[in-house]
């Protein structure tokens, strides 16, 4: 009996991903990516984990990776099925998230001819991939297996390359598609080492930075905005970069700069709000802004800087990318953030004077303070929802924020705190897609309690996700924002069109969300006093199970709360104002 | 103030793609399309269908377009709700269905910059439209408006000529997005006459036409071989080819030959089951296969055409395609098929002797004979749902019928019979997904009953879909056939792997779908008995609202069982075989 070839090359290429460092495999089933699937189920080393719909399997994979920071397979069959994952790849490509997607496909007999389940699965993924390729079809000669090696090894490593992004490699495989597990599938090639990609990172020129640090010593009124980091290291550098210069750190929720036991001395969390108001805004108007990641979520920030083109913008950006919506940046910085503040930090001759600083740390205290003393039983108001979720978020756990309102309103309402936690959302292309599966990922490779705060769109569009909490155990508590329907087009002019309003944006569901829970084997409660949510909340995070805590909150009324509550405490800084 | 150019600029867009033709539009809620939204809305020729989850609305939108064979509009915002599509769209290619997916994107100063839900939105779809165009910024100036009404026209003309699929036309749209509708947004251009699409189709060489009757007037042992047709109206003359030919037709489920009032004489139902016979194959081996449509589901037929090179093939498709699996083709004619049959028909001489067409007809009846002597009691042997449902189904009504295992063993179990109604499946990449937004398409389409017949995984993959059922009132009538898992794996090699088998191929997801029938307004039942099936199934039909029956099988004893069905009936033709 012949050998099958499909035994040795799958076999050699799962090997070899595995000592790039590849330690995940997210599997949907399917029949032509078999060898891959059992191969990988096979390999000591590897962690599979299946799921049935590949689009929540895609998003599922991004959770993982985008906490592991490492390259994470994701294996289907030919056909549509691949097509699922392009919401999650577009996700992770502006997110810069490593994935490898394997597909298996028809061998070249069966392309483009009628063929079932056949699709031309070649740049499938367009230039949301940074690296596809067509293997070869199985073949076990020497330099065969080393091409398949060498190509496995790549894939990690361009997927981990900076910026990080998906890449693709699609599988012709004829059958018998079996591969024989007692034929030493992950047998090594004899003498031939493994790749070992490592990624460089950017350095900038230092008569560039020399002369930024110039710029940055003569300007008083400078600001530092933070998105979140590509590198986690590089916060303490920036903390200390912002209290040598006396600017304020506006801390978008994902540079995770406002929670954790570290000073929170010049770290703003309300600007988004009280740059809403002219006034303050004027007195508050920079001259320089640095930004480390991507451009934060507020868009009263957005519209400063946009509006003021005499800013000077500088925006450092490790992977060289060209993130500058405001078309205004004057400094698009291609080096390491901890590398830049260090420079930034060490080249300052003498501490800078608190004049300017201490500007925004009044108006940011006293917002907070005037918010605090606002009612918050009422949750009604979605805005107590956050107040009080905020207190209870565990330690060394990770938040999971939805897009549209949910992003918005931890930005609002999230205060600076001691407790150390991490807040993830999907902010490369922002979609209300596959935030439920992100979110099961992330358990899924930290195996500490992950909370999901969700609107009711959001969670209806990947309901499906939470179909692996019930196959593979997977603990995850809801906070389900309830406001029936799209909330965050209440806040636009759309709202003033009234004929077709809630037909074409207010939509709708009327879903009863306790089946859901039902249906996945979770749990539900509908707490409607801010103790019972507490209470149910905690349980949630201390059972493990999968929980549903639905808060219904009215749409109709939103707007008008949260202008009257921002009026007021903006009113009253303004009142207050002392400079 | 200054005219919004929005408002003429989309609204001419909608007016032309209404004079075009087209009457339905799918809407995603979305900021971005707000004007592509409320003007199709607003524009008297034209029906709206809002649907929150892409994927789902894509099929949905395909479901529709399927039924009318005409183009239909689909609508969503910037971001990753195109990527949703993208499932839809490659099986419209595949499929040959027009649609119409019309993008809002961000104007170009947005673009690639970082700016919030905002994605390479050019070549979205890669090769699996067949036009793309980036529309120019909305503008005022006539030759723009012209420009805009031209691109409508072309963008139907395009989707509806042949091989019919989609097209995407993108729109970068800059705030404010909010058209006027006070401001005539449908206004024609003076004297500007729209621009009418008229799709020519195919007329072969009549030389060649020639060449392949003098072929077929000489050959006996021809077999026509049916699948879907891309014209029903060709359906009368292929019949009355194959009586005046003495050819059998091989009739796929979805060729639709199967049902209706006209004579069956010359229709094979069953031969996907009795050419599993190696004895019966070679008494029935054709010399000649003349193919209208796709190749049908049935794997013994095509492995018979793979593996028997000597047959000629001659396959005929109005739009020019390839589609040959088997790379066996003898002739790949480019012709309308009703032309092609009327012509072969009207060329013969002489009426050709039927002792060839007999024997089939002696398998066939012979095979059906055995099979209806079957117990039909067991509802755990998925074979027997089928020889119940295909009694019940509703004249003029039509049956959407899952891939994977139901279009198999509809083509088993499902008899040539008197009644008409239409047979669907999504057969262009025969994927698992958006099965039940087609169906739900088809219903918002037709406004008749449908069934759908599907397994529990496909129905799993797109759950959201049944959103329209509840927020649009659209009934269904669900045929859940649930064996808890891809009963399909169990007929393939990979059922021999006992130690993967269930975690990467059986994938049990242990689902109560009662859940889902109530988070989705619908009614459920678990039918027992084929009389309590009955009834169920029947007051569906006639409540027209959204019911699950759902059938719980057995996975694994399902292989065996049919196993041995048919070896009990071809033993007994083998037995009874007369010539």
């Amino acid at each position: 009996m012949t050998e099958n070839p499909i035994t040795k090359y799958i076999g050699n290429f799962i090997d070899e991903l595995s000592l790039a460092g590849v330690t995940e495999a997210v599997i949907c089933p399917g029949s032509r990516s078999t060898p891959l699937a059992i191969l990988a189920a096979a390999h000591p080393d590897l962690n599979v984990h299946v799921h049935v719909d590949e689009r929540s399997a895609g998003f599922f994979a991004l959770g993982m990776a985008k906490t592991k920071r490492k390259p994470v397979a994701l294996i289907c069959t030919s056909g549509t099925a691949a097509a699922n994952f392009y919401p999650a790849v577009v996700e992770a490509h502006y997110s810069r998230i490593p994935l490898i997607i394997l597909t298996a496909d028809r061998p070249h007999e069966l392309r483009e001819v009628g063929a079932p389940q056949a699709i031309d699965q070649q740049f499938l993924f367009g230039n949301f991939v940074k690296y596809f390729t067509d293997s070869a079809l199985p073949d076990i000669h020497p330099d065969m297996l080393a091409y398949i090696r060498s190509l496995a090894g790549r894939a990690a490593g361009e997927a981990a390359k900076a910026p990080c992004g998906p890449v693709h490699i699609n599988f012709p495989l004829r059958e018998p598609l079996m591969p024989n597990l007692d034929d030493e599938p992950f047998q090594r090639v004899r003498n031939r080492r493994h790749v070992s990609a490592a990624s460089g990172h950017a350095s900038a020129d230092k008569n560039e930075l020399e002369a930024l640090s110039a710029l940055i010593r003569e300007t008083e009124k400078g600001v530092i905005v933070c998105g979140e980091l590509q590198n986690e290291d590089a916060a303490p550098h920036i903390l200390s970069l912002s209290k040598a210069l006396g600017y304020p750190i506006l801390a978008d929720p994902l540079s995770n700069l406002r929670n954790g036991s570290h000073s929170k001395e010049t770290v703003i969390d309300a600007y988004d709000s009280f740059l809403k108001d002219e006034e303050l805004k004027q007195y508050l108007m920079p001259e320089l802004v640095i930004r480390f990641g991507p451009m934060p979520v507020s868009k009263p920030l957005f519209q400063l800087l946009k509006q003021n083109p005499a800013i000077r913008q500088i925006v450092v950006d490790p992977d060289g990318g060209w993130r500058d919506p405001t078309q205004q940046s004057s400094h698009m910085l291609h080096a390491a953030e901890q590398e830049f503040a260090a420079f930034m930090e060490a080249s300052l001759t003498e501490k800078k004077s608190f004049g300017w600083l201490e500007k925004w740390q009044f108006a940011n205290n006293r917002f907070r303070h005037h918010l605090r003393n606002l009612e918050a039983e009422d949750l009604t108001f979605e805005g107590n929802v956050y107040r009080h979720l905020q207190h209870y978020i565990p330690e060394n756990s990770s938040l999971f924020v939805g897009n549209s309102m949910p992003i918005r309103d931890v930005d609002t309402f999230f205060e600076n705190q001691e407790r150390s936690f991490r807040i993830f959302a999907n902010r490369g292309a922002n979609g209300i897609d596959g935030v439920v599966s992100t979110a099961l990922g992330i358990y899924a490779a930290t195996k500490k309690p992950v909370t999901l705060v969700i609107g009711d769109l959001s969670f209806y569009h990947d309901l499906n996700g939470l179909l692996v909490s019930k196959t593979l155990g997977i603990p995850l508590t809801v906070v389900l924002v309830n406001n029936d329907g799209g909330g965050i087009f209440s806040f636009l002019p759309q709202s003033a069109e009234e004929k077709y309003f809630e037909q074409l944006f207010g939509t709708p569901t009327g879903l009863e969300f306790e089946h859901a829970a039902k249906l996945y084997g979770g749990q539900y409660v509908c707490p409607e006093s801010s103790a019972h949510f507490a209470d149910a909340y905690l349980s949630s995070v201390n059972r493990r199970g999968l929980d549903i805590i639905e808060v219904k909150t009215k749409r109709e009324t939103r707007v008008q709360h949260h202008r009257q509550m921002l009026d007021s405490a903006l009113h009253e800084i303004r009142k207050e104002w002392p400079f």
